[in-house]
């Protein structure tokens, strides 16, 4: 019976989220019953979207309770099990949230997935492969929707999602543009993600600046934006959007904290007949398959080879994801246990 | 060859427009040539949009051209013709402008059309039965597209478009709820127009009003929003929109003189993953036939009929106008020349 480390929501933010709202606890893991598998975890998937849901407030899914383990994806390997479909020493993924080790009922659908680590490592399947990957995925194929010549756009460029959305969109025969902080950041999008342009939101910091940079790295306008930030950058690149030019907006990190976010020029949605569509990928399970495949392709082939932000430890989570939600992250944001 | 008295844009608007704006001159028509037909306008159509194109700044259209005829729909009737395809006594809908004659190159497409006024009165033809209709049609249809049951709303309730989205709202089985300004306005939405609820914007002058009179009023939500208004309408109706709800952003009239007019909270468009997009009728020719067929048959039925708001004389539309962008109107605002 190992030793469980867990991090709890302890209390809810108030404006910035800080170290204060989590706690860390320790426990045994308890005795496996009949259909119940015990998964060790190797890494922990940190996203921004867990910032959304330490709020108290309305939202697509229920709210982090106080009290209990932080809800995230997870991968490892099965150390015991009770259950047929799982064996010890198989690969998995699944939803274990903040702690070291998990215990899941293998009979509930989608709690827990074997994957093949032969050819994609096994934290991958917390990034390009998984989640983040399939939501640049959806975002790009089924709202974008972009024909080979379109000029896209993502913000958080070199993050999980957008270095998918990188690769998925030069497959497609795009120009794909990031935004990211920092020269380290947009060197490495230039070099090593295929992005055709990245443009520093730190030095172009007002959406008169942001404006002229995209209108130089997008000469032909943008027909495609993939939004993970909101604010003045939304603001901006709806000021270079063609006519017909479609919007999905995966995140508005900048208004997690509960400042209010306004959009400038809601009008520009008239003007250029531009689409804009709010998705959660989690909603769309039809798609996980197909996209996983090209995602995994991608990676099996070197074609996408993303980042990653490691952190050791369970008691380093909550410092690496308040860093993450302020953009300190070089690529996905994991925490490795084992 | 008959006096032709003309409206033409004097100067661009700073700010509200005005009727300085506009000039009232008078010429004769030329002397047809081959291939031309001289119309009679009986009714010119007075519509928002044109209020966006009397600003010099970059638009779906070409903004209207200084110093000549305000551009827009007419109706009426041939007087001479001297093409094979119309005959003297033909009634027909053009693009004419504001003025009492047009002279049309017949073979051009698109710029005249004879319309059959047995069972149709020809001043519909630019309201109901025409552009107004077909936008509402687009709108509900093919953006917005309800089930049965569906909650749908739409601003400028009692205009052209939004008398024809009731009818062909509450067809489709879905309760239809729109706002209007003043008292009479909405008890004739209710009475006359079959809208299940209809909320005074006066009365409900800001957005907590206004979002508490949609509760109201809209008691499962809102799955549909047809929007020509924009502002804190739009911010009101946003707090109370469904999960997957379609806006049809076709107009933003308070937003026309120039005033910023932004959109409080983006964020809730991917909160409750609602897609919106914006559309211009006059892109979507294809859809034209299929929806005045439906909209024809509403209005020889009895089940749509739109009030107008009728100018007399050409001199009278520059105010009329401005009486439209103000809410004075009472319907589809029409000027009557014969």
């Amino acid at each position: 019976m190992p030793r469980n480390q867990q991090i709890l929501l302890d209390n809810r933010p108030q404006g910035q989220a800080s170290a204060s709202n989590f706690k860390l606890v320790a426990s045994d893991t308890p005795a496996l019953q009949d259909g119940q598998v015990l998964v060790r975890h190797h890494y922990l998937s940190l996203d921004p979207y867990m910032r959304g849901r330490m709020n108290d407030s309305k939202s697509y899914a229920a709210p982090q309770p106080l009290g209990e383990v932080m809800q995230g994806g997870t991968a490892g390997e099965v150390i015991e099990s009770r259950d047929p479909r799982f064996a010890v020493g198989d690969k998995v993924v699944g939803f274990g949230g903040w702690q070291e080790y998990s215990v899941v009922n293998a009979a509930q659908p989608g709690t827990l997935k074997k994957v093949d680590t032969t050819q994609v490592p096994l934290s991958h399947y917390l990034g390009a492969v998984g989640m983040p990957g399939v939501t640049a995925w959806y975002g790009l194929v089924k709202i974008i929707a972009p024909k080979a010549g379109d000029t896209v756009v993502v913000s958080a460029a070199t993050g999980a999602v957008g270095s998918a959305f990188a690769a998925l969109a030069k497959a497609r025969g795009c120009r794909v543009v990031g935004i990211a902080g920092g020269p380290d950041k947009c060197r490495y999008a230039t070099e090593e993600l295929h992005f055709d342009a990245c443009i520093d939101y730190r030095v172009h910091a007002d959406t008169p600046a942001m404006t002229q940079a995209l209108k130089a790295a997008c000469p032909d306008g943008i027909d495609g934006y993939f939004e993970n930030v909101g604010g003045y950058i939304l603001d901006a690149v709806m000021l270079r959007m063609n006519a017909f030019g479609r919007i999905a907006l995966c995140g508005m990190i900048a208004g997690y904290d509960g400042a209010p976010l306004p959009m400038a020029h809601p009008a520009l949605l008239l003007l250029n007949r531009i689409k804009m569509e709010g998705f959660i990928v989690s909603e769309h399970m039809e798609v996980w398959p197909e996209a996983l495949a090209e995602l995994g392709q991608l990676v099996a082939s070197g074609q996408l080879s993303p980042r990653q932000s490691i952190a050791q430890g369970i008691a380093a989570a909550p410092e690496a994801f308040l860093g993450l939600l302020k953009g300190k992250n070089f690529g996905k944001q994991l925490v490795q246990l084992v």
